[in-house]
């Protein structure tokens, strides 16, 4: 086995690698700190890593160097910090995304057809053209699009592009084709087919609920795209610093792409991954959590579920009524005994239950639930409660016990702020995203971002947790500003917090002698500077198991999947 | 990577293993002998295996040993024959049918009755009792079964348990009230419910269709049975000397079972998989067919495709009618249209495709479709005929064309020759089982046995391949001895001719510098033994890559997977 994997690892990632595959490598002259799960920061000034591409010695000032390296590395004076984690991402939708048509930057209607077009002309393999954030009101069009007008972009093809806000899609004739609507088609149930004025024809736009009547008719992505996918994501988190990810609800197609990467060296980000469901989970599990795979690249760890929807939709599952919607209180989306069914199934067998839950209703049923589990399911289970958005406060001192982990995602409460002041009114902001109120509760906190909800970028977020203000300095002074946390407690989240979070201490998310030498060069001590310079810090190299990966100045990252197959996929 | 492997490695393989996991190991005075897949045969007296497993030296009788080994094993003058290919198993078929009760030795219903109880209380945890082989005739019953016979062995689990003939099955109570079957339940059709005399009441026993009332109802294997199933299976090819396997219609569960197996170091036997379905083949492979995983010991290769079906039950898709059954052609259960869609998605991307064709009709058609693929799909495609059992005279040639391989179990004909007869007359048996004919027209031939529908037994297929008689050496003379196969090439075909079959070739089934050290000791030489002699012989020894994985004389394998995993499957 030994063997055959060095050929392997030897065919494929020579590409990637500026030093000798295998072979003690000195990093040197750098600015280097860490920080464990208390925030305490410890700083050192060089490291020793070994063939197997673990941290085999930490250096302080005093310290003498090895004499006899095989590769050296000079830092010259820039800070090194742990590779950044990730702890709440839906890896696929990244890449699928960066893969899908963005208009999201079109500012008329002439210039998004060009950029339809040339993007089909791109992808001439793809039988479906998708994409996503036109906004007519950016064009200045003062009306919708229309099939026609898509049709000049691309004839040949069915198309569908969805708007800017998710509630419109637009589709060309072949779309509206292939989906088979006609002017005989009535508008469905909580939706509107747009109509050409004076008839019934299909315009091309569809609203809402008649979405569906298109999207549907989309295949799934080929195996190429779902493999491009990856790939476009492990770059995009790459450049930020991500080096490992928890994957939220991991579906059997996505794990079969993980370890198809796996099996031909392409996996570069660690994945923690969260079954998209109880039987995903044991589809691939068996009769527990995975093995760590490839040197620590991919586990399955358990299971995602979810107990309520969103709050910007009204979903969230609220103790009291929406302020905004008197009489609503959201989504329960699994009643208690479905919730604990599901819970006692995973941790049976020993499996990591992640629980989705945004509203304070759902947050006190799933505390109420660890609560009673904890009786039968003893040791260390590390529930998680994923978002934990709006906590009633008389919950949040339950955050402390049985080491449930709370993966909030900073980002999310300067995004929503001003929609949760309308949906919650002034009353009950109190346990709004509150990290600091939680952390203190003694609950082990690990930050992420949900992308692609938002941008996979940390220094966002720890800016964000500092400051609870966004890019722009808004609110002045930070919103509720007593739920701020430390850089060090920001840093920690993102770090050995999120190793915590996924079972993977000791292995990733803090420098120290036996990990794994998963390391930043970013242009800024993020201990020294504002927030606001924090949130500005470029990631000059990204390392992964004591392999640069990354490197800002250059393209050193493995080549995409090949789409051309014919000789190297041949029997052997 | 390597350096975690080596761990894993190390903490789990010692069970299994008398010399030390990574030295040069010397098997000499052995009467060692390889086969090519032109049935030359070479022998050689004694090898060196390398740290990888693999052999780096094969030494004949002038040859001198290197002085220095890690580990020495003394043949002590045995037979050393390549360990042997079975190119057409149900891998997991295998282990579930060793984990179900078999109730074919059984003489009457008292006896039945105590070994179902025991059999109940050795598995406390399977929430169903399945098992076969019951034969009220056998018993000297002179009438079915009752349920309350059953529920006298069990009565807290629902049992079902299918006839010898696979025609009845025998429910007890508590399985009659799971699939609610009443008095008021009307016989389906194509079944019939047994009733207790003068009354509606079911009686246990269900007829033919009925039997679908309740098997519909039994959960399928939990994901520790399939662990331990593939345990089982490995098992008994190991004991019968089979080292490598052609999987004919892996399953993603079964695939995910592989993987777990090969991910904590308990996959011994080699797979060469056939994926289901095309979607499965899709899932699993993705743009092409896997590496080779795990040291050689997994790969996807294509895809399984079922054209027609089986002879005893009329399914054979014969050219003109069954001579039993004037009229009757059998099944096609692919159009030609479809037939050359399916083989063309997955030829398109390269995977291997393996068409089931049991009658002359069937065949026929896949040659027609090969010869009309290759125009399009050139190159090393190794079109594969599954059974390839009723062969029309006139189309033997074209198996020489095109390189299509004849996948063939020879004890289906000493099995199926009577019924055989039957269904074709006497005059359509020219083509039948014509392994000599196939063979001399130049297609590559792979053996196999279909086990679980057969033992996997090479040396019972090597016999039968000879002589075409049974184990009793029915009939006299063989049945049409113009198909019989030399010794040399009947090896061929368990050994290079499989491993070439599934594109190994290289990797293992010869015993020469650079392949893969699996390997048999045996008790007698099969060059010199009669074909009943052959027939009785015990594998003494199986290796594989090097390692000594079953002992006839002492259990030397893993221990089976484990049920009890409170401790050791905890969050890392």
């Amino acid at each position: 086995m030994i063997a055959r994997l060095l050929g392997g690892v030897a065919l494929v990632l020579p590409a990637l690698l500026p030093l000798p595959a295998l072979a003690d490598t000195l990093v040197d002259n750098i600015n280097g700190m860490t920080v464990d799960r208390d925030g305490d920061v410890t700083h050192f000034t060089a490291m020793v890593i070994g063939d197997d591409g673990r941290i085999a010695k930490i250096l302080k000032r005093k310290d003498k160097p090895p004499k006899d390296v095989d590769y050296h590395e000079d830092g010259k004076g820039r800070t090194v910090i742990p590779g950044l984690i990730d702890s709440h991402v839906h890896l696929m939708g990244i890449g699928l995304a960066a893969l899908s048509l963005d208009l999201s930057d079109t500012h008329s209607l002439a210039e998004a057809q060009q950029k339809i077009a040339a993007y089909a002309a791109r992808y001439p393999d793809r039988p479906w053209i998708i994409g996503r954030g036109w906004n007519q009101e950016q064009w200045a069009l003062g009306r919708f699009p229309t099939a026609a007008e898509l049709d000049a972009a691309v004839p040949d093809r069915p198309v569908f592009l969805e708007r800017v806000d998710g509630h419109a899609g637009w589709a060309n004739s072949k779309a509206l084709k292939e989906a088979g609507i006609t002017a005989a088609t009535p508008d469905p149930t909580g939706g509107r087919i747009e109509r050409i004025a004076g008839s019934k024809q299909p315009a091309g736009v569809l609203v809402d609920g008649a979405m569906a009547l298109v999207s549907d008719d989309i295949p799934p992505p080929r195996p190429e795209d779902r493999d491009l996918a990856l790939y476009k994501a492990q770059q995009e988190l790459l450049s930020h610093g991500v080096t490992a990810v928890a994957d939220m609800g991991t579906s059997i197609d996505d794990w079969m792409t993980f370890r198809r990467a796996g099996d031909t060296g392409r996996l570069t980000v660690r994945i923690m991954s969260y079954a998209s469901s109880i039987s995903d989970m044991i589809l691939i599990g068996g009769t527990g959590p995975t093995p760590w795979l490839y040197d620590d690249r991919l586990r399955l760890n358990g299971v995602k579920l979810y107990l309520d929807g969103a709050l910007g939709s009204r979903g969230a599952w609220l103790k009291a009524p929406y302020s905004d919607a008197p009489g609503e209180t959201g989504l329960q989306l699994l009643n208690g005994t479905q919730l604990r069914n599901l819970m006692s199934r995973a941790a049976m067998d020993h499996f990591q239950v992640a629980v989705h839950a945004i509203g304070d209703g759902a947050n006190a049923e799933v505390l109420d639930a660890i609560e009673e589990m904890s009786e039968t399911y003893k040791g260390d289970r590390r529930w998680r409660i994923e978002h934990a958005q709006i906590v009633d406060p008389a919950d949040i001192a339950r955050f402390g016990r049985y080491g449930t982990i709370a993966s909030m995602q900073p980002v999310h409460e300067t995004s929503d702020r001003v929609m949760a002041e309308a949906r919650l009114g002034p009353d009950r902001l109190t346990g709004a995203y509150a990290w600091r109120s939680i952390h203190d509760a003694g609950a082990p906190v690990a930050f992420g971002s949900d992308a692609p909800v938002e941008a996979p970028d940390p220094f966002a977020g720890i800016a964000a947790a500092m400051t609870r203000t966004d890019a722009d300095g808004q609110p002045f002074g930070g919103w509720h500003p007593e739920e701020t946390v430390s850089r060090e407690q920001a840093l920690a989240a993102y770090t050995a917090g999120g190793a915590y979070a996924g079972f993977a201490e000791g292995r990733f998310g803090e420098l120290k002698e036996g990990e794994q030498a998963d390391f930043l060069m970013i242009d800024r001590d993020p201990m020294l500077s504002s927030a606001q310079d924090i949130r500005s810090t470029t990631v000059l190299q990204t390392w992964i198991g004591g392999r640069k990966v990354y490197d800002a100045r250059k393209d050193i990252s493995d080549p995409p999947p090949k789409n051309d197959k014919r000789e190297e996929k041949a029997g052997r």
